[in-house]
């Protein structure tokens, strides 16, 4: 399977000049490599010289560009939607909507990338997909959206299945359901396609949440702030699962500790075009893959579960428990822990933040 | 009513000071300012020299700051949601689900902010509101939604209502209601809450495209790109109707026609925490307001929309009519344009592209 690489820092154009720097220094290796951005502004093109396309375009035996626009992505799912729509209603409604009138909303964009990333990913057309996002928040909340997503079908279905609603519209569903769906209106034949979307997430979740398939670099210039950034972004990836390899200093002096116990990468200026002395800091995957701190540790055992939270103080991370959900907020990420069935359905018994570990036991 | 400044380029750093040094001269012109930020990383911190709280926190006479925070801003509005659901619907289920357990999608973060911003506004409490956002492309999918949103409201209200669907469904929409909703099923008492959210909208957008309500400034380095973005992103805020009242060069040299006819502010870095050089660089909103290019100019007698779009050529711009509906496509936007009712329901008889304008001839 391919592996995801992603860059997160408040420099824009530092993490575009590291993405491509990784894409070079990879697809020179031999790997079949695409690099991929979200970004529809002029910056790619000044980076590769040469205009982007929508499709992806070879630029040399191995190396692949893409830039995806939005309006387009919307669409070609707009196709899909009205499949879906025509499979399970007798007579479908929206073939009356064009896609090429469609307009973007806050958020599509995100949804509308990552699955355009599934796509490309389960084609295994290539062994690295180098994602350039637009900001390392939105990023993040486009990562975190299997897992997000999926607790938000899990909690409500529970609450809809338990209401007093589905009772009083139990009459009814038959009836109406006999009317306008193609299937019958049984809980089985609505939880089916619930099923079928829950599965979905988890292979997305499954796929952000292990190193081997998507690994997140930090990014730091000299910048004011720069370096705070990078370590709020370290923890809140790691508040969403996402393993980060290595922190890269854009032309910037780091003190040693300040991203321990990642290795930090010295890259020097982008000058005149001349990416070898870029390419030639890229790190080695195997070993940041091999190196680097588990976002989440569970001990099943000892009835403890780890969370690594760099970046953040004790006061910054707010604990809750209602019912079943045990709901971590971290700076302006928020996770509710998806837990093992040993673990699932306890009381916290005990938090406390130790050398940047959250330790919750059960 | 206030104004909301907003500025837009390509790097994070360089427009949040911009926005800071507006933030520090118009109060120190005796103006109420609130410059509030969506960004909960640590560079508010940094440039304000003082940690920010997520109440507006007094800094001197006339100033505030505010960091927005979405998960707080998801609970609030979690709040108003349940209490909507109470108004309608007899058996209420969401009060099972409580504001602090649920997650951020994408999206969320952006609505829920310009809801916050519309609260401040209508408080009349501030002369400014001066919005920090995380990145161009999110803040304009942001400004956008106003209009975006009231697109889907009528499209799909319109194709529901004609729908064989609605039909369908009406034997039973009546002892359906009845059993759940407080209100009658009547098609009355469904298109009320429907009228109101438009109007909501409306109002949103009236701001958003008003200039002396709702101004932005372009900002640039001399980075890679920076310029180029700067331009396009002044196309991308006329495609959702904002006004770009003034570029500001951030210790950069630009050429006189870059951002011809707008004004190029030079700005001064920001050296030992020194704001006094960048203040002084603010230019003056009023000559900014009545110097800037409309971004849409209607003439019903002519029949003709004028659509300003610099940074675009005729080639990256798409125009599409399919029904009522005319679609411009500029890069990553889009947009339905909203006509006077003597152009609606008109064919496009001609469009061309001269000097950054697009000029449509029904």
């Amino acid at each position: 399977m391919p592996q995801i690489l992603t860059f997160l820092g408040q420099s824009r154009s530092s993490c575009a000049i590291a993405s491509v720097a990784f894409a070079r220094q990879l697809a020179e290796q031999g790997a079949r490599v695409l690099w991929l951005t979200q970004d529809s502004g002029p910056l790619p093109a000044v980076l590769w010289g040469q205009p982007l396309s929508t499709e992806a375009q070879a630029l040399g035996a191995n190396l692949w560009t893409l830039q995806l626009q939005s309006a387009q992505l919307l669409e070609k799912s707009w196709d899909v939607v009205k499949g879906i729509e025509a499979q399970y209603l007798r007579n479908p409604l929206l073939k009356q909507v064009f896609g090429q009138e469609l307009v973007l909303l806050p958020g599509m964009e995100d949804a509308l990338t990552l699955d355009a990333i599934r796509v490309l990913y389960d084609s295994q057309e290539y062994d690295y997909l180098i994602v350039d996002g637009i900001s390392a928040k939105a990023s993040l909340r486009m990562w975190g959206l299997p897992e997000q997503m999926d607790w938000y079908i899990r909690r409500f279905q529970k609450v809809l299945a338990e209401s007093e609603l589905a009772r009083a519209l139990s009459p009814f569903i038959q009836p109406v359901a006999g009317a306008v769906l193609n299937i019958s209106g049984s809980q089985e034949s609505i939880n089916q396609p619930v099923q079928q979307a829950r599965d979905f997430l988890a292979a997305g979740r499954q796929v952000v949440q292990s190193a081997s398939h998507h690994l997140s670099f930090l990014v730091t210039t000299a910048e004011p702030g720069d370096a705070d950034m990078a370590r709020y972004l370290w923890g809140s990836a790691q508040q969403i699962g996402m393993t980060v390899g290595g922190a890269i200093a854009y032309q910037a002096q780091l003190d040693d500790q300040t991203f321990a116990p990642l290795p930090v990468h010295d890259f020097p200026p982008l000058a005149d075009g001349n990416w070898q002395p870029l390419m030639a800091a890229v790190p080695s995957l195997d070993a940041a893959v091999q190196n680097a701190p588990s976002p989440v540790v569970i001990n099943e055992a000892e009835k403890q579960v780890k969370l690594f939270l760099p970046g953040f103080s004790k006061a910054d991370i707010d604990l809750t428990q209602y019912g079943p959900e045990v709901t971590v907020t971290a700076g302006d990420q928020r996770r509710n822990l998806f837990l093992p069935a040993s673990l699932k359905n306890r009381s916290v018994q005990g938090a406390k933040f130790q050398e940047d570990y959250l330790i919750l036991s059960f």
